[in-house]
């Protein structure tokens, strides 16, 4: 592990193999940090999700709000809780797709810690990320009048989640998203000076536009007729799904956002307004947009 | 926990309550990070361990990795693993704990993640601390004619553990070490520029000390009659039985180390020669010191 863990990131200056990583911010950056508990039952099952899989999503949960941030990765940590007969290949498989994904981005695995758990895997995952000083895109920074946007397609991942929960057996494709996200790291990082305030979408667009409302001590409003909703999704998978691991952001009014970012589709789809709520319209009725969290497998 | 959370540290831009936290190395810094997964069962027991002190002992495992890097801590990260029906007031109690050394430590709460666990407590928490440049202390500097050194006293922590192992019921007063243990942060500060090697004693000392010889390709000689066995503890407790949370250090023969540094004892127990082999000698007889891991609860 240690020998394939060490990357070329100049940033990392020692990995695995002392007390502690040792990271050397380039001049003028910043760090970003971000910690991702995943644990078996409520957020992946192995009679579901293959091993590759399973990794793959740990990372990839901390890449996305790494991306969230408009910061780049650097590098990750890795903590695994394993239970005694846990097969050694599904150790091996789980690393293959974390360092697989780790790799494409040029993240170093700099450290982490093993320990034996008593029932189910448990993985958490940091990821330190750098940003030039002062220039991370915030929940915060949203104002009214900015136009809202989100990347790509919403509700895929949750109606693939759907389908299993139904009894149906779902192949784990690599380009099947509820298996293997895609973190939005080349698009957030087009969106600094652009994007007002940005969250990933984890917990689902109702929930994380509430925390962007929240923190910017704003309302919005939702065009219901253009959100780009998942082909096979609903309309409540776009909104309430989850896990879609897009980029929900803000721009002033006058900005230039276009259609398309780094190969990813953006969809302009509301814009925010005083006050505190979270409404939706279809251009003939408007309610309220009721946050419905993400309950991840706990049924 | 966000409003407790809220600390002084300058160098966290931005703490909990966005997708990542921000930290802004000072001029001149380097970060060090490191990361400790606490299991229920393999790192403590609900039944012997109150809260507090497990929400202790999960914080100060890193900030230790922190002293032995002669590093001193800025930011904390904590994922929390907890089962459906553990009491809201475990939980509060494990956040006194935790909270109450971070305060002492100037450490503040930056982040992280919570999930509900199938079964036990599960607690990863990630240290990121802050050292000059070029300056923190790596276990790979040893070099042949070097002194190695101890701070404080060995093999109490395991010695309360055999007792309760014993079925003895240990109360768990704040000067147990085995319950709240001492991070050696400010020995570790006056170390710099005069320790070649370091490593926190957490897996005890045959050891750790082994990791010294391993990364520095040296071996070692240990004076058995010079060794700090704490009072109540057997050499055995102090060659091989962990979680002691000392600093094991290696300084050039000819470098001017105090007995005591910031209030703690410091001693000299052996020398660093060539070659891979760890002994240890009563100046009589001298028998190789095997490295005998530290097993946790698991027997």
């Amino acid at each position: 592990l240690r020998r394939q863990a060490r990357g070329k990131r100049r940033e990392v200056a020692l990995g695995i193999g002392d007390d502690c990583a040792v990271l050397r911010p380039r001049a003028g950056e910043e760090m970003v940090v971000t910690t991702d508990l995943s644990i078996e039952g409520t957020h992946f099952r192995r009679e579901w999700h293959p091993a590759e899989s399973v990794g793959h999503r740990c990372l990839a949960r901390g890449l996305s709000d790494i991306a969230a941030m408009g910061a780049g990765p650097v590098a990750a940590f890795l903590s695994l809780g394993l239970p005694q007969k846990l097969p050694q290949r599904w150790v091996n498989e789980f690393l293959l797709g974390f360092l697989t994904l780790a790799k494409r981005f040029e993240v170093t695995l700099a450290g982490g810690d093993i320990a034996e758990s008593r029932e189910g895997v448990v993985a958490d995952v940091m990821v330190v990320g750098a940003v030039p000083r002062g220039k991370a895109i915030l929940r915060s920074g949203a104002r009214a009048g900015d136009v809202i946007y989100v990347s790509g397609s919403l509700g895929g991942p949750a109606s693939t989640l759907k389908r299993m929960f139904a009894g149906e057996k779902v192949r784990a494709k690599k380009n099947e998203r509820h298996f293997f996200p895609e973190p939005r790291i080349a698009v957030a990082q087009k969106l600094r000076g652009v994007a007002t305030s940005m969250i990933d979408i984890s917990d689902g667009l109702s929930v994380d536009l509430a925390h962007i409302c929240e923190e910017s001590k704003v309302g919005a409003m939702v065009n219901e007729l253009l959100l780009p909703v998942a082909r096979n999704a609903s309309l409540e998978d776009a909104l309430h799904g989850g896990e879609d691991y897009e980029l929900l952001f803000t721009a002033r009014e006058n900005a230039h956002v276009p259609v398309e970012i780094a190969g990813v589709a953006v969809t302009e789809i509301g814009w925010i307004e005083r006050g505190g709520s979270v409404r939706i319209t279809d251009l003939k009725k408007t309610r309220a947009l009721k946050a419905r969290g993400w309950e991840h497998f706990v049924r």
